[in-house]
């Protein structure tokens, strides 16, 4: 039997205070569609977690959080300039253009999944034409695609350049525990002047949930409407909250990637292949032929080749020492072959 | 503090078998999107419950699957002809349209949410022109939003009738379940040449999951590649499969909705005020003036008007006796004030 | 051979000051998509007319100037307030909702096109809520679908209602030419707070174009991508812009309209059937049985019946005295019959 | 003041056997939207130039034809595979994902905007995915954007191998007629497999009109209603339609893009910088820095730098062989300077 361990940070089940927390929350009746006691204290402590004052949103695709609020960051004809790996970009089957009515896409390069800040400046420089989509949105990623993490400098230098020109910023907090057990500070989004964050909750460890952070207050106007007309505004609401009070309150939010991220730096010790990428929050790129992850297929192991052409592993709060130690021996296996 | 037992039957909890469920599947690793074990078996649960050769995807929000599905039917520059208080038309925040591009909605009028044969063939026979967007599905939904239950032949006259005419058919079978109870026989779908079907979960009693379930065999192509254009293929599909196991290995999605049905009519048969529509699912619409219904809120129970004036209750699997009791009680008092 | 003389004031050619501009338009090279100076030309004219400061842009179609505007004025999780009979409501095949990703129509009654202010008001007091899309823009249409033409106190008393809930407000001016030679000051639209004017060109005489003022600044940027995204950026643009320089600088836009008029009045007199509308603009509509239209346009005159029952005769430009009086010869001989 | 003679060939007016085609069109009264004996006869027209038995409509913009016809062949989660300099791809600011709900693109390589066969064989053999859009249309521009022209042995092997996979083809034929002009048969549109023509007018010498040729008979039904969703269903339609009768019963469309591209061949001669694409239709491409540019733009002579890093020289219908020695006269002044 494959074993998928190592295919995606989202194989994993959930952790057990994410089980404990749905059983809680189960208790009773509770109004629908987000305005329940649950929602409230899982806002709350999204709130505390960043220190700002905005409201909260729950959607159980990650996909779908980032579509819609790009969608109400930019217009159809403008576009959202983001790294040309991003997930936005490369792996949501065009989710953005779907919520957003033709938007565009300005992609742009950068070592490990961090955009260039000069190439950021090139699309930044050019004069608005009827004949393309200008740039209405910034979009980054921490932790990147690759698994390298932003400091608050480097974003800090992106968003001073997008915010110059009125421009909107979306963070896709997809991985965001895995960079905040790196070393980012959470509470930066604040002082950077995000926009919108997409808080991931499902790669964290959850039961699919994604929090839909509106730092920009001009947001939250018929914002339950527009979930809805999205199809993103789901009825037992509840289920999708409680889930960050049991990563919340218990800390297991941070604890569990901080063990991720270590899971990842011992597999990045144990492999025998050339690490491609830096090893900063919980994936391992490596370089690998296809004869050789053919091999590693063979031994059962779910792996997948990235865009970049490196083979990709994913520690997840689930990943154990073990699992690694196995992975390892089989890595040192199919290479030897 | 306000009781929304009878609010909604989404503002309860998830059954116990669901959860169990839920707690089942997340042991171990598995692959996402879909392309695991329970979804697997979740499908062949469903397959087996209507008997039926038919992909099965899983939502997390019926408005998402009942938009994106209706939008796999119908072109943009096309209709769609439902009943005029059908829940895509009133109660979706115009999903549809945004699904489907400007997808346009031919509403039709019939007593307690079930469609009038002769309005719809008056739509049917309207010639397409470029001025209007004529007919290219139907929607029926049994239950109606009135808690009323289509027979199989009533069912069969509208169809036969769209069929006649090229059109897709769509099924809302947010609560089927309540259908099912009453005597509907869900085998019939097949029958009757339903296309798709959205099978309810969230109002049976789970957690949020919405089972979309394509009869049409032409529309399995790039499904997936639909779902998640449209933000609704989560990462962690088992989360969405698995409350079916829960629910239709055990036969608690039919016993359970039997039971609300139950409910129902103890609760008609105690309500002083005239109930308006037949109670056949889970619901019990009465007759409440302005002061009387704000009374009943200052007791604590929230309900609301519907579009049709009536005032709405509804069962659920977690209504209890005593909960219907209470009520009646609290009715009763409200009137005589 | 069927006379279309009637059936509506686009089946009328254009008038001579049109083809002369076009030909004159015709010399040399000039700059596309816009920035040529006949359209600067043009727009200057209308600004003129008009007695505003607003970018002014061309589009071929009426419908597409509608939808594309009402985008940019509504997000698609929202809705236009509109008369239930509007041009944008039942003979756009859903083009704002297109344009608009699923933008909702909330439509009003009123008698001969013009809506009632108690159901423009009934509308703006509803709450908003997550389950139905709440009204972001009024539109109004002058003349009316009905050749009704509202007084500037009439539209001032909607416009300010709408306006004090923070609607934006659309003027459909398909006829507004008509609408002036009633006595409509069309140098009312700044006066009243419209903030976008489609301003009707074609109806009024002229090739196809019609002008999109834009009065609300903010509208302005980037507007002209907006165009293109939307399929509305002709590149030999000047073509769309030449007619109006054939028509203001003339005065024939106002003229032609007034002949128009004079001739629905002259047709509304010889009418043997009931007139069903004020004959305000250059419509007339009469009460007519099926059997007797049926012998019309077997006497070779083609006209429709509308929405609300009647059969409508449309005037235009090219209306002649003759062909009115031979009309009022074949109402006579169909009613006898 | 600027000369614009050689910015695009849409710079140009249109030629005198349009405007006397306009002008004969406009005696009388005739059906709107398409159904009158103007639009008839200039879709013979069509169907005899290119020997096919298909639906001819005509648009304003060539932008909207082509993004409303790619949302006929591919669904909203498909892609359409292109070259990655083609119009739709580069110039037309998102309209194929407006028109398209986020309809995907797949841009590939190729020499002077043909497309490479080997990167669309790669394109194609890639295994259906929920994760990415796959290709449901091959989109293929003669001639070129780069004024290049396939062979139609070329188009055949492109066209071939997309047909074996099940995509349907768009041609974007904006400069068809120059394609023509140099040798390729348009009659093989038929023999290619090709779905839906896009025939240009614009700038072949016409007033705005291209011509939407369905050579799939599966896309006439409710065409008329899908153009007006998408507002592209002009109501005076036979000012677009009379352009063709006027270029086609004379000949001059022929004729005219004969003389355009010998222009071309004549500046390709005079030009004193390396051509960088073949000078096959209408379209010069030359090596220049920015210096000389900057210089050739103080001159009056009004030019763009491309995509691709050359400067593009348009040659028309109206291009004089006067023009072409005046402006070869200041290339050699600008680069002697």
């Amino acid at each position: 039997m494959a074993r998928y361990d190592f295919a995606s940070d989202n194989t994993a089940g959930a952790m057990p205070e994410v089980m404990d927390a749905l059983v809680a929350a189960n208790a009773g009746h509770a109004a629908g569609y987000g305005a329940d006691h649950i929602g409230k204290r899982a806002s709350e402590l999204i709130r505390a977690l960043l220190d700002v004052d905005a409201e909260v949103r729950f959607a159980a695709s990650g996909t779908a959080a980032n579509a819609l609020t790009l969608a109400a960051l930019a217009q159809p004809h403008e576009a959202v300039a983001c790294h040309e790996h991003s997930h936005i970009a490369t792996d949501e089957t065009g989710a953005p253009g779907f919520f957003g009515s033709g938007l565009g896409m300005l992609t742009l390069p950068g070592a490990s999944g961090r955009i260039e800040p000069k190439a950021l400046d090139a699309v930044l420089a050019r004069p608005d034409q009827p004949h393309w989509q200008s740039a209405a949105a910034l979009s980054v990623t921490n932790a990147t695609e690759y698994g390298a993490v932003y400091a608050e400098a480097d974003l800090s230098l992106l968003i001073g350049a997008a915010k110059a020109k009125g421009l909107k910023v979306h963070l896709d907090g997809a991985r965001l525990a895995n960079a905040a057990a790196f070393g980012f500070d959470v509470k930066a989004v604040k002082r950077l002047g995000v926009d919108v964050l997409v808080l991931g909750g499902t790669k964290a460890g959850s039961t699919p949930t994604e929090a839909i952070v509106l730092l920009d207050k001009g947001l939250e106007r018929r914002f339950g409407a527009r979930l809805k007309h999205g199809g993103q505004l789901v009825s037992k609401a509840r289920f999708l909250a409680a889930p960050w009070i049991g990563m919340l309150e218990s800390g297991a939010w941070a604890a569990r990637a901080a063990h991720a991220n270590a899971m990842a730096r011992k597999l990045a010790a144990l492999s025998p292949f050339r690490v491609t990428h830096p090893v900063e929050a919980n994936a391992v790129f490596v370089e690998m032929d296809d004869a050789t992850l053919k091999r590693l297929h063979g031994a059962g192991w779910f792996v997948y080749r990235f865009i970049d052409g490196s083979v990709r592993f994913m520690c997840s709060w689930a990943t154990t020492a073990e699992a690694v130690e196995e992975l390892g021996q089989a890595l040192a296996k199919v290479r030897e072959a």
